[in-house]
């Protein structure tokens, strides 16, 4: 696979226009390729010197365990997103980063990411843009367990991953396949897995999307987002800003 | 004020050692100051082609209103902070940003913004890594609410704000002046303003912390610590990583 093609090359490329340069740094950094199994961490809580990857193929679940063993889910990676990139500019990995199922990634050290940055400030630019819009989602996973409802909640989180997944050729308007169990959704939404069952079967029921056999197909996307209250602006996927 | 004492330098100065050039990109940064008064958004959700500020006194909120009229606080930003540093990048504003106290802020313009990284590259991941600890306090925030009960949340609250503030000069390990009114608290932790009081009660009872007239003494750091969880590696203060 080469940059071009590659998911994170379509992220990417919804906030700059990359020119043939900016694709070969991003071909370098996705030259040290490696595969990891399901349910074994990639990085730790408190590990050092840790490396980011960016994710290739599969999926993997960010979470923070605290020290009475309860666990937050902080968002779920999906192909061409970062894994780590917070921790890497750190000292200290400050959450756990698993697979959720068999994952493609390239290593990418931080010497040689600030090395990219040094050459491809453009680039440096749109990996922050990245890192913002992973915070904008965060900040919206925040308000859903802050301020919406079980319903709400769980409707936005599965129209956002929809929209993410279309941006890097993964789904459609009308659904994209989706390995999570019900538990997973329960640790990312603040929820139990029985409460998740019950808002997936009112979902189904009310003829808006199904979730079922690791696939999401969305029934009536428009009432979707109004009983969301989704405004996908801020993942901000509108074509390039910076030409 | 020049760039070398600026709460901004102090700041990224806990992650990159800045040469000459790079103080005076910052200095450059600093130009256009403006006041804000108390109470007025600077930016508000939806705007578009909205500047970012980087803030030199004062302390603001951000926050998102949903559409039923729900607000959350996503974080509170002190000296030193970027305030819309995410929406800068983006097209639309994601969230709104108010004074809480009369403010002095420095605007920087997108272009500003990335003229200064193709030039200074080593100061965009300074900013990266300043982005980085926004979006750690975020995830904070979100475990807080998730998974951590009332006082627990607002002793880490509190923990993390002194940490910061001593980071940009204005506080120390045993206190700190902060203006937020316990409404202000409230919607930051995802309780009521009652609930709030009564936490803060017990955490003075139990000779933890006090948060009166506009100060916090804190009385014992270490069992409030032990209480709230606190791992202040999220953070990532202990020095220049690159040199």
């Amino acid at each position: 696979m080469t940059a071009l093609n590659s998911p994170l090359a379509l992220k990417l490329g919804a906030f700059v226009a990359l020119s043939n340069d900016e694709m070969s740094a991003l071909d370098r950094l996705h030259a040290r390729r490696k595969l990891f199994p399901p349910g074994r961490d990639m990085v730790h809580q408190g590990q050092v010197n840790q490396s980011a990857y960016i994710l290739a193929s599969g999926w993997v679940c960010s979470y923070k365990l605290l020290s009475g063993g309860a666990r937050q889910i902080v968002d779920f990676q999906i192909p061409g997103d970062f894994l780590g990139l917070r921790s890497v500019l750190f000292r200290t990995a400050d959450h756990n980063i698993e697979p959720v199922t068999k994952v493609e990634a390239s290593e990418v050290l931080a010497i040689d990411l600030l090395d990219t940055f040094s050459r491809t400030p453009r680039l440096a630019t749109a990996v922050l843009w990245a890192a913002s819009r992973d915070e904008a989602m965060v900040v919206e996973h925040l308000v859903g367990i802050g301020r919406r409802d079980a319903k709400e909640r769980t409707a936005h989180f599965l129209l956002e991953l929809g929209s993410r997944l279309k941006l890097v050729g993964l789904g459609s308007a009308q659904g994209y396949a989706c390995p999570l169990s019900q538990y997973m959704l329960a640790d990312a939404l603040g929820l139990s897995a029985v409460h998740v069952n019950r808002v997936l079967r009112e979902l189904r029921e009310d003829g808006l999307v199904t979730f079922q056999n690791g696939h999401v197909v969305i029934h009536d996307i428009d009432r979707l987002m109004v009983l969301a209250d989704f405004d996908k602006s801020y993942l901000d996927h509108d074509g390039p800003l910076l030409k």
